[in-house]
């Protein structure tokens, strides 16, 4: 079965390559994209979603921009290649991993005199964010999985799994890491609406793993807590600040009814995640368009008459977070610089 | 505009019509049905649903048997009947209405001689159920208007309108009474999945009435309640005993959300949804087919791999319930025999 990463450069097309993750599961396509406009779109359209995803494919577009610009001047090709990155940066406006991705690899070109070391150091960095970005996964998995008991059922919501990665996932990789060293997890895949990341994507990557995952509509999740059916709640998130985790709307409803039914509520996120220059309220939480909501397939579900709010995101105050799941070990709230900031200096 | 009742008895054709709910926004159809077999089909494929809509349809059920019978002989034509209405009452194992209706024309019928009076008492008692359905919400509206602010934002799930009696509604019944006294009430309609009776039957209905509705998913509510846009929640209710309230999957997460923001969480159901025969636990939660949470339109959203839980309803401890609004008046709970034999005999 075909397991390559969920995005990735082609040396031989000096492409960026992605499966497109808005027709899972019913088509398994790999997409070639060769220019900014291209990869902005399929941001924007949700082809490549979840926030560390975010951040390499961020990182693989500056790579992508220095070798689309016909400019000859440095000045003019860097001046062409930092507006290619606003097009991206502003594709999605919560999750922070895109722009973290982004000025990583600006970071490391700006300094350079010639326009082929550029490209090589651009490519080079991009490379490094996307080796670094499984390396973090495999790591997250493994904090996160002493976490769980030997055996238990794991409710998760949208897909922060190796589709929202390079590889092997974030809040996904915690169930993938506890399956690997023996530990007996099912997981409750809630189907996240409007656009059923939970339905279409964790569900299809952990069936191909061979783990057991059951689908529930999103409102069914507080039915299973109350019945005892839920040990614990792991997921994702596109932006943490010291007093919130910014994540899928629903995200929040999750941790107020694990809270009501003392169930832990974990967040498995790289130190990328993590926004410690913004509080909460000053966070954009992006809005979508009607039509995610009111259609699906080939049928129109509400009147035209009625309004439509599609949030994409919410914000879970930090008093709600069990732990925060990272590279570097387990934080547990409050957050703060110094705890951030502490983790990011241990080896 | 068409304003037809939900369901009801055409003499002409002696046969139950309907609006089909399974069609709506998109096609307005008035269905006639004949016999036992599609009148429960329907009931199965939610063309009628709503708790006190089956109440009319199973009364009505048995005004149809009466007439769809050929035995001659009194004790085989009632025995016919009877057969007829347990092929109702099980298609539907967690509405409690449904039974009530069957049962009250049974009682009505079972003392009569001959066949002829029979099928004449069976029409009036149905059409008394049906009229006193449409009074009860009326009395429900107007004893629920009274708690709710001149101007608010209410949140309501599934949809427990006049598509889910024969006219008015119960939950809705709240909110049209409100809006009908002066007040301005905006709604917040959970679309409510799997299959979407917020989106497609709230909507169409309040849009139509001009009351301002604006659709979200499910798990946006507890978002909104978070940023203080919610006033009050009010839903319906399948069935109520002593404990605990029966409505569509979700409510629960709803009473748990509302609890911790210290919003009221109001349940709006005729006397005829109360159980007090049975413990919460007792009470059987449907479950549904696999294929209305893995099917929209024409897409199949779920891997074949993946399981799925599909329960239709779940149970919310009276200890989260505000008040329960019936045709009689508002019922602190917690929710005794005698507080609901005390309602039964006011005036």
């Amino acid at each position: 079965m075909n397991k390559a990463p969920t995005l990735w450069w082609d040396a031989t097309t000096e492409s960026l390559h992605y499966i497109d993750q808005t027709v899972l599961p019913g088509r398994y396509t790999v997409t070639e994209c060769h220019t900014i406009g291209h990869l902005a779109a399929a941001i924007r359209r949700l082809e490549i979603r979840g926030a560390p995803a975010l951040g390499v494919a961020g990182a693989y577009g500056i790579a992508l921009a220095t070798r689309v610009s016909w400019k000859n001047e440095l000045n003019e090709f860097f001046s062409e290649v930092w507006k290619d990155a606003e097009i991206l940066r502003t594709t999605r406006p919560t999750a922070v991993n895109l722009g973290w991705g982004i000025d990583r690899v600006l970071a490391k070109i700006a300094p350079l005199k010639d326009i082929p070391s550029v490209r090589r150091v651009a490519l080079e960095e991009a490379d490094a964010i996307f080796r670094e970005d499984t390396a973090n996964c495999h790591a997250i998995g493994n904090h996160g999985a002493e976490l769980l008991p030997d055996t238990c059922t794991v409710l998760t919501h949208c897909n922060a799994g190796a589709l929202a990665c390079s590889s092997w996932g974030t809040a996904l990789g915690v169930i993938r890491s506890a399956v690997s060293g023996g530990k007996r997890v099912k997981v409750m895949a809630c189907e996240t609406r409007p656009l059923l990341q939970g339905a279409r994507l964790t569900a299809w990557e952990l069936a191909r793993d061979g783990i057991e995952v059951t689908v529930i509509t999103d409102s069914t999740a507080a039915h299973l807590m109350r019945t005892g059916t839920i040990d614990a709640v792991i997921v994702g998130a596109d932006r943490i600040t010291h007093d919130a985790v910014f994540n899928k709307i629903g995200t929040y409803m999750h941790a107020v009814c694990a809270r009501y039914h003392n169930i832990p509520f974990y967040v498995a996120a790289p130190l990328s995640t993590f926004d410690t220059s913004h509080e909460g309220k000053e966070v954009i939480i992006e809005e979508r368009g009607r039509e995610e909501v009111t259609t699906m397939g080939n049928r129109v579900f509400v009147p035209d008459a009625a309004h439509v709010k599609n949030y994409a995101f919410d914000a879970t105050p930090m008093d709600l977070v069990t732990a925060i799941i990272t590279e570097r070990g387990v934080i547990l709230p409050p957050v703060s610089t110094g705890s951030i900031l502490s983790l990011k200096n241990t080896q």
